[in-house]
């Protein structure tokens, strides 16, 4: 060991997938070189070389002076053994770094700027502060619809690709997708099994939860395990026609993930984000079809019909010069899907309505059969206008439900099924009338105070919907929790604003 | 101690002023919570509360599941000692996050807007991530002429101020001040001495390298203690009309402080982040007069004449909406000034000029007498045109050389004086000629890759400058560091570029 060699320690602090190396203030490198905290250095090790961002430490039971700590991220990415000798060097900024800068001060990127900046991405070659500079350079519409085509393309470019062509032979491959932003909003969960159900192949992965209290994954998880290896999920849509599966395990748009980490916290989510985002992980498992939900409300992620219309046709752009065949079906996001709003509770809706109970949710049953209809009606053999019947004859048939059981056995059943949290509140009607409005964003955030979606079985369910008649002190919906502390915090925020308008009624009797 | 009360522990981690808070991942806050690495929470101890950015630990040499890390910055903010009792909370948003939502989606902000945004800056209550998109969402002229007024308002408004009306009634507080960019540029060093000589009082406060190889004050500090604290700093201006301090220390703008630490990463200077940072940090000082050098050349911080004329008038704008009397002078930034660059080897250049020394650069001299010219003609009993005269008289004399021993002695001297690097290697010419121009940014680099400025003796020593005729292998500048492995990086460097470019004569003699 020379004196620049430092061991490599792994610090067991998860960065959220950002690089960090610690090193001792007394480091001989940090006192050489100049380090300063926050600055970023590069590490090589056995023949691999990434860059991280620094913070100093004054503690040698993190590190000592020589050693070199490296966070979850860091060293998984490095991918050495603990004691490995280490060297830093002054970080050389990424090659991307002038159209990040370009970028920043407003100028248009070009194709091959776009593809060197993701693929620095995907390489976690930018810090959080950097990738944050780039998700503002981005935001709203500032990328034009050809650079959001380059955006996708270097996305699908940097993660793996999916390939279907040998199962379907030149017919579609076909998904379902929203945007997002509305809680209980769990078609995908009945529309994969009606479509695959009718044959088609639909190789579904979904999110987790950014900032809502349940995404398509962490419900399916409720049913079944969700983290499927690239080749296991390959084998089970070749077995069961489909999967309802995690799209972070498959690889499939790895850039994508890295930027959402950022999006998140700073509660972005910009039109030309979107559309790559989404187009990208489509594309990059092998759809050719796609139907795409864009619900339009007061407190949906589209607040109007020109807002909702302009980004339907940036959709429409981007998916055609990539290839895609896309159906864009604009839906009422003015309140809530279902009853249920978080993991388990969106999970038993779901299985309801295949189920064909009484129970299930009217508005999820039909906004799904309408979805699935559009995904049929790309089966060249059915004729304009048949999707729907096709959709609601598998439903009402008990197929469906045994096409999600079969999906449910081969990604690996959950046992025993988990339960809502045991701890509940009410929230009731202040006055006698009708349910006006509920707020999405309201409901979502009680929800998520109450633990959604990491304490799994906390959320809320709603007991009535926009048009119901209520009575003063009648129940509006139950919050359901696992910890007290947990729905301390939810119900404050319910006594502070219900979600729920309710209006008197102007010819009572 | 009831379940979700915890124990602080101090962890020793830098974060560069950014509060992150360590919670082991069984700590049943974050088990019940649903917190997630990355998200914000408040930590609430001894009736304060702060928020802090979360990062989920694994290894309970770190933090306990029963305990609550803090990193340095969010140690010393809550301020209460380590074992205290502490609860956390899911994060409230700043209030003032819907206007950096506004300015993100390209609103123009309020003077409200402004003022509750950087109160929330100051507090520390925005994440790293947070302040980048603040950064970037007002790059470039996307603040308009009344922003930047507000903001450096707002900032002023956030921290101490100054008030030197007691000893001036009714003169002049004088401060000069570069806006950065050029090696070398040590002129406040010989301006103060020479305009508080003259009687006029000077209360100059300066940063330390942001992205250069020495502030003033790391080049000060190479001749005396600069982290003054606020008072101690008030009685040295009273005693000798000046000083020539960190501005860090004494609190005058400390939002501009923190967001300096994401423009410094980013590499983000923008006008009216320039502007709102100059002008606030020296009203907060008490200045009521202010000579502003903006040096323009092909690698400083304005490329072109219309460039510096627009920085110009969004300088005098907000100084004139702010009560400030301000005069801009546009200096040449095509090369260094003066020989030395670091902080060592800057210091040795001011004190030959003050010392009248043979070997002292004749472009720091010169810059320096025609700055302090300038600052002298605010005094109402000089006439113009005179003040040069009088500048050069006080240096000329001694009595500016006097004047910085005695203010080198009241902020404390540095014994011994530390010397330059021992390790040095000479980068040669590669052809006969002229020195036709040198590359700031470049030779910048170089001295930062030797170890300057954390390296004190490092950086360098420029041998000629442009015009100077050359032969081939004629030494161009000497690189000093103290550490072989820094050498050999800026030695790298510079063999990759030099920075310097030789034109070859065309007709030689």
């Amino acid at each position: 060991m020379t004196p620049q060699d430092l061991r490599i320690r792994r610090v067991a602090i998860d960065t959220w997938r950002e690089n960090v190396a610690y090193l001792h203030r007394e480091c001989p490198v940090v006192r050489a070189s100049g380090f300063q905290a926050l600055s970023k250095i590069m590490v090589h090790a056995n023949g691999r070389t990434i860059s991280a961002v620094l913070n100093v430490v004054d503690d040698e039971r993190i590190v000592e002076a020589c050693e070199l700590g490296l966070s979850e991220d860091a060293f998984a990415r490095i991918d050495v053994a603990e004691g490995h000798t280490a060297r830093v060097t002054p970080s050389e900024p990424p090659a991307s770094i002038g159209a990040l800068h370009r970028k920043i001060a407003g100028e248009r990127l070009t194709r091959e700027d776009l593809f060197a900046l993701i693929a620095d991405v995907a390489q976690a070659r930018y810090s959080k502060i950097e990738l944050a500079a780039f998700v503002v350079a981005t935001n709203g519409y500032d990328l034009d619809r050809d650079e959001v085509v380059h955006l996708t393309e270097a996305m699908i470019d940097a993660g793996r690709r999916l390939d279907w062509q040998r199962q379907v032979r030149g017919g579609p491959v076909v998904d379902k997708h929203c945007i997002g932003g509305i809680p209980g909003n769990r078609t995908s969960m009945v529309v994969v099994p009606i479509v695959t159900a009718h044959g088609m192949l639909c190789p579904k992965t979904s999110s987790r939860a950014i900032t809502s209290p349940a995404g398509t994954a962490d419900t399916m998880e409720m049913l079944a395990n969700v983290e499927l290896p690239f080749d296991r999920l390959a084998q089970i849509v070749r077995d069961t026609n489909g999967c309802l599966a995690w799209g972070g395990t498959a690889d499939l748009s790895p850039a994508d993930d890295i930027l959402i980490s950022v999006e998140r916290p700073l509660a972005i989510d910009s039109p030309g984000q979107m559309v790559a985002s989404i187009l990208s992980k489509k594309i990059a498992a092998g759809s050719t079809h796609l139907v795409l939900d864009i619900p339009v409300g007061p407190t949906a992620k589209v607040r109007s019909m020109p807002g909702a219309q302009r980004l339907r046709k940036l959709f429409e752009y981007v998916a055609q010069h990539l290839g895609l065949h896309l159906e864009v079906v604009i839906t009422d996001g003015t309140q809530p899907v279902g009853n249920g709003i978080g993991p388990v509770l969106e999970a038993r809706d779901v299985m309801r309505v295949l189920r064909n109970d009484p129970q299930g949710p009217a508005d999820l049953r039909d906004k799904s059969l309408r979805l699935a209809a559009r995904v049929i009606e790309f089966d060249p053999d059915v004729r304009g206008g048949e999707g729907w019947r096709i959709a609601r004859d598998i439903l009402e048939s008990g197929r469906a439900l045994a096409q999600m059981e079969a999906i449910i056995d081969a990604q690996g059943r959950r046992t025993p099924a988990p339960v809502p949290g045991a701890i509940t509140h009410e929230v009731t009607a202040d006055q006698d009338g009708r349910v006006a409005a509920i707020d999405n964003l309201q409901l979502a955030r009680i929800a998520r105070l109450a633990g959604a979606p990491q304490v799994i079985g906390a959320g809320v369910d709603l007991l009535c919907k926009v048009g119901d008649a209520v009575r003063a002190g009648q129940p509006l919906y139950r919050i359901h929790a696992s910890y007290s502390a947990d729905l301390a915090f939810a119900r404050d925020r319910a006594a502070r604003d219900s979600g729920y308008r309710i209006a008197a009624e102007a010819h009572a009797g």
